[in-house]
């Protein structure tokens, strides 16, 4: 059987939480928290479901929560898109990427992404008949070079994908990157998806810089979030994407006939918590600031460099005081040998940057999972 | 904006159920129960939430669900497909039929559908990049003629897509379908795409002829069930796929980067549901029979004809005696005048048959509902 995905293996995170699993390690590997979603999420969704709200929900999802994230958007980005016609609820963040890479990415459009990017933005473009043109960004601080991306582009350049808090390094669009980004698209007709599912996890008093809330940015964009990362939740899959009425419209023409619609009882349940407990994401970033500050004090015992973390859940560490190794060879020993699952970066680039020794720790865990790991880091 | 899918509007469904709703219509058009899911899947998936199972399930399914799917498989339909390279859990059979179509069809390709045929499987081709080819079923018996089917054959055909019990009508392939089938695709390299969502749904003692019995038709076929008509819970989303191990790994590459995984607790619920009741499935055929017998009955003192059902949960009506009006009008004109929204035929075919008179109820309704539908009725 020839494969319309030569490329694609499976992915390193479900390799690696099986290699954690099978040699015990702590696995600080594959992005999700080991804490418990909000008991009011809990007994919101049980709710629905005994009140039989067990049916097909609208396909672009039940009014209530388009609402929700739709006034949440005022609140956090000071633009309010129209629940009717611009906000979509999908069936995780990756089916929001998909479903708007597979309605505008044409057979032999190019589609630009910044390496290291996450890994399902490639598959969901060559499906579409499209090809990815990869930028690198910085390989220190993960920052684009707009320079380079302007030269990337072609007249045949459909589609920038960006993704600020980053996977997997947490940099963050400044102010300034925005306005190159205006600059750049200004006078084109390229898309913007803008994956933002680390929206609320952002430290140091920053501000997420959402594409929401520049005019200039969202006319043209998907911006794509879910609810997996800000309710500790990723097993829930239920995500959304918001654009402009033309391209929501584009985009559910894919999700009506991928997955018609996401799950019910937890669209009700993430309306009502959304409304009843804001405080919950708007002091998100707060909560994941203490462990990254602890978890960042314990790695200084270690010869595990960190770096520095702008947003998100994961910790990037140098470790070529440690090894030699290249970061996929490192990673697996950090497993096997060590009892400490991590990501590699090389999975996330076309061409890995040569003599790079980064290892990504995710710091959504307990302080017992992350003292654990630290206990062993510490032989190193 | 040019659209990638300029034939897709918004599905018969969601425009039958909206007017339904703005008046007062009593619903029989969308495919869904108006009764709850069973009490133990309600009480099963709450305690994996309380238990803290929210967060990736594995990317193909939860171990146990795909083992209770596939000693499922075993009791029904005495084959036991590997849970481990041959079951796939998505999110919903449509997400499968998405998927494994992305998976094998290429562009240039063409993908035989038998009309009428449910409105996702066109879009997902032209998607891909192929061509659907309809053949149609028997505008009154809604059997296939294999001699058409044959004769749509060429060298360019890549998947033929069968549904059975059959939506809209509940047609049911018999065995000689399957030995003709069966000649049809021998020596060709031709996959098979089989929709068996309403696999439990069978009356009058009919054996539903699951591809999954023929050795010779499964090892090229893609088999889609869903737990959303069995388990009253079509708003869960949650599906399956058993194909052979090459085809499930070419599935799986698309279902990886498009949702990844299927909400996380329903999997476990399921998993215990399938293996404590096994009752539940094997009396849901005499389930919907009494809902099906006793809905016949009634609509024998309307005008309107009801044609036979073997399985699934849908009743055609020939409305011929009523209303010369074609089907989208007369069911529009029945769900704003006369109160009951019903499904026309016409969507679900590439050229609907002149003068075809039919219009689909769905029966999966409490007695009150369908009570108060035939009420209505009656007075046509
Ligand atoms: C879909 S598994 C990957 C989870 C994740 O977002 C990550 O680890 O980067
Ligand atoms: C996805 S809404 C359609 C439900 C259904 O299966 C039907 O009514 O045929």
């Amino acid at each position: 059987l020839d494969t319309k995905l030569p490329k694609v293996g499976t992915t390193i995170f479900t390799v690696m939480s099986q290699l954690a699993i099978e040699h015990g390690a702590v696995n600080l590997g594959q992005g999700f928290p080991d804490f418990n979603v909000p008991e009011r999420l809990i007994e919101a969704l049980d709710r629905a479901m005994r009140e039989g709200k067990n049916q097909y929900a609208p396909m672009t999802g039940i009014p209530a929560l388009r609402q929700a994230i739709s006034a949440k958007t005022q609140r956090c980005y000071g633009y309010r898109p129209d629940p009717e016609t611009e906000v979509t609820v999908v069936s995780g963040a990756s089916e929001a990427i998909f479903d708007a890479v597979a309605a505008v990415v044409r057979p032999g459009d190019e589609v630009i992404v910044l390496d290291p990017c996450y890994d399902c933005y490639e598959p969901a473009i060559d499906l579409a008949g499209g090809r990815a043109v990869h930028v690198p960004l910085d390989p220190q601080t993960f920052a684009p070079d707009w320079n380079l991306v302007r030269a990337a582009v072609t007249p045949k350049t459909r589609l920038l994908m960006i993704n600020s808090p980053h996977n997997p390094s947490g940099a963050m669009f400044t102010v300034d990157d925005i306005a190159e980004l205006t600059a750049l698209l200004r006078d084109t007709g390229i898309y913007l998806l803008s994956d933002e599912v680390y929206e609320h996890i952002v430290f140091d008093g920053r501000v997420h810089e959402s594409v929401l809330r520049y005019p200039e940015l969202r006319h043209r964009a998907f911006v794509v979030s879910s609810f997996g990362k800000t309710y500790h939740c990723t097993g829930w899959k239920v995500g959304y994407c918001i654009a402009p009425a033309a391209l929501s419209a584009e985009l559910r023409k894919v999700h009506q006939y991928n997955t018609f619609c996401t799950f019910a009882p937890a669209q009700w349940a993430f309306a009502e918590m959304i409304e009843a407990e804001p405080e919950h994401y708007e002091q998100l970033g707060a909560f994941y600031q203490a462990k990254r500050d602890r978890f960042r004090e314990q790695l200084l015992t270690t010869r595990l460099k960190p770096l520095t973390v702008p947003g998100g859940y994961f910790q990037l560490v140098d470790y070529s005081a440690v090894s030699d190794l290249d970061d996929a060879a490192f990673c697996r020993w950090l497993t096997v040998e060590k009892g400490v699952a991590a990501i590699p970066l090389s999975p996330f680039y076309e061409v890995p940057p040569s003599g790079q020794r980064l290892a990504r720790l995710c710091f959504a865990k307990n302080e017992a999972t992350l003292d654990a790991a630290i206990e062993r880091l510490q032989k190193l």
